[in-house]
């Protein structure tokens, strides 16, 4: 089958890829569509010292699983656990230590024909979401993940740090808490699409008015500015949430840190029933973040494009 | 007066230094006996750009203020406040943004004859409390601190990075939780005061079986090594509170703290009342961890001490 290949620090598209074969208690999923995110382009740097099919959010169709999922078109969680250990019986399972994650960690990933999953990673999807749309689960459940791990409320004043895919979504989900909510960013074209929805928005140059005031702060830059504004703009005892995947080491102001009695949280993969449940019923507005949908085929000219500064969802559909 | 001025990182013992005059609110005190901090010993290696008299862990009586106060001996709460903002309005006056810090902020500290603080700052101590007990009552509320800012259940397994001064104040109080307790250090005759209390300990070398298990890390060391064990050391989800002071910048592994989810905190100032109380009730024991007293006149060779690595808590005292 066809697929993108990581290897050393490059990606190949190939053709030569066997489709694989699902352990028991996977399922065999025919991808559809397929999103670029920025760990995909973080992996390519070496991020994480990853060999196989990139790809981690998708919409596909099961071809080979039980009766309830036959035929079904779902999107997929990334963490393949074993079931077994402390965290799987704690209901942690994303954090499994003997997990493989799609795309990631020992597990071929969505940017190829096929892929497999363990069943109870799969979630069917409504009939009338669209797959461009449903891509985005993965994605907007990991925004989610900020509202399983810190409460927010309407009183809370929260600043975003990016105006980019994550930033975006993030925005969206935390505008849905009616807290007092800030994105900070560099583009004054992504920033409108926020704006138009209400969000106060403004430029990196114009947020140092508000430095130390914000209740929380959500990290989505991936680079040690982003962090460093996040900090400035706590409060003392705030919150900053750190969302963004690091290729580098982070070098940061530990003395801030204590004497502001900051809190730092890692957050990462989130509720995909919630995400899922946003998307089918508009309740966040994903389209505007598409730049362009590419034939698996032109991938390696995908990844070109979406590894330009500034550059939306590039989108890779393996059915034209 | 005598006392202990830094300036461009150059401390000197000067007799020539003017009493401190009290304003409006403040307390003149007689200092009697003081504690050399880590801080201290960064705030000469220009943590922060701090000129004047240094010090902040002390005991003193009162000279000049209200009658309650008149001629006993107390301790201070080193953050002077405001009083007005919206901090010290919420019982947040530590993170007062206007606030002095004795002997690190703009008001002169406790390593010299006479130093004033605002009435509310002072807690009187029990008459059999001795001096060289009583000067542990700042550092020991910082410790606390800890149980202030996070829950810690005897079902926790916690380790604290660290068997210097403040490793064993926080191993001390947070025995009294119950918790599952280890402490891990360098230094076999200080872990060996731990021992001695039932308190779990082991040497950096055997720490390696036990990574990624710890529900809670608590870095005492002040160094990036102790950091990155205290990270590793954490279970997914686990917290890691920053109990030091860096005078450099840190570098962090972000991707870990993002993947694992973790929770960082840092950690200042704590309660001294309940500090007072466990010193006044024998409920911590810090006299092993005293290793000299000086008179402030040999105020430099006593630093000497201090800085050398390894070395126990050093008194200063002011009325030989």
């Amino acid at each position: 089958m066809q697929g993108l290949w990581l290897e050393n620090n490059v990606l190949q598209h190939r053709t030569d890829l066997p489709i694989p074969e699902p352990h028991v208690g996977e399922v065999l999923v025919q991808v559809l569509m397929a999103g670029i995110c920025n760990t995909d382009l973080e992996l390519i740097k070496g991020y994480y010292p990853y060999t196989g099919i990139l790809g981690h959010e998708f919409v596909g169709q099961v071809v080979r699983g039980p009766n309830h999922l036959q035929g079904k078109r779902v999107v997929g969680e990334i963490n393949a656990a074993c079931g077994q250990c402390d965290y799987c019986h704690r209901h942690l399972s994303n954090h499994c230590e003997q997990r493989t994650v799609l795309g990631i960690v020992n597990h071929h990933g969505a940017f190829a024909e096929y892929l497999t999953l363990p069943t109870e990673n799969l979630h069917p999807i409504p009939d009338h979401l669209p797959n461009h749309i449903a891509t985005f689960t993965e994605p907007l459940a990991a925004a989610l993940e900020i509202q399983e791990q810190v409460e927010i409320d309407p009183s809370d004043r929260v600043l975003v740090i990016g105006d980019g895919k994550l930033g975006q979504l993030v925005a969206q989900t935390l505008a849905r808490t009616g807290c007092q909510l800030s994105v900070v960013g560099r583009h004054p074209e992504k920033l409108a699409n926020l704006a138009v929805r209400q969000i106060t928005t403004c430029l990196e140059s114009e947020i140092n008015n508000h430095l130390r005031s914000f209740d929380f702060a959500v990290e989505c830059t991936g680079n040690p500015q982003g962090f460093e504004l996040a900090r400035k703009a706590l409060r003392p005892r705030g919150t900053l949430v750190l969302k963004s995947t690091y290729a580098n080491h982070l070098t940061i102001d530990a003395s801030a840190i204590v004497v502001d009695e900051l809190t730092i949280i890692g957050s990462r993969c989130g509720p995909f029933a919630k995400a899922l449940d946003l998307l089918a019923t508009d309740a966040v507005d994903v389209a505007p973040l598409i730049q362009a949908t590419f034939p698996l085929a032109q991938g390696i000219e995908a990844f070109t494009i979406a590894q330009q500064r500034g550059s939306k969802k590039i989108l890779l559909t393996m059915t034209d």
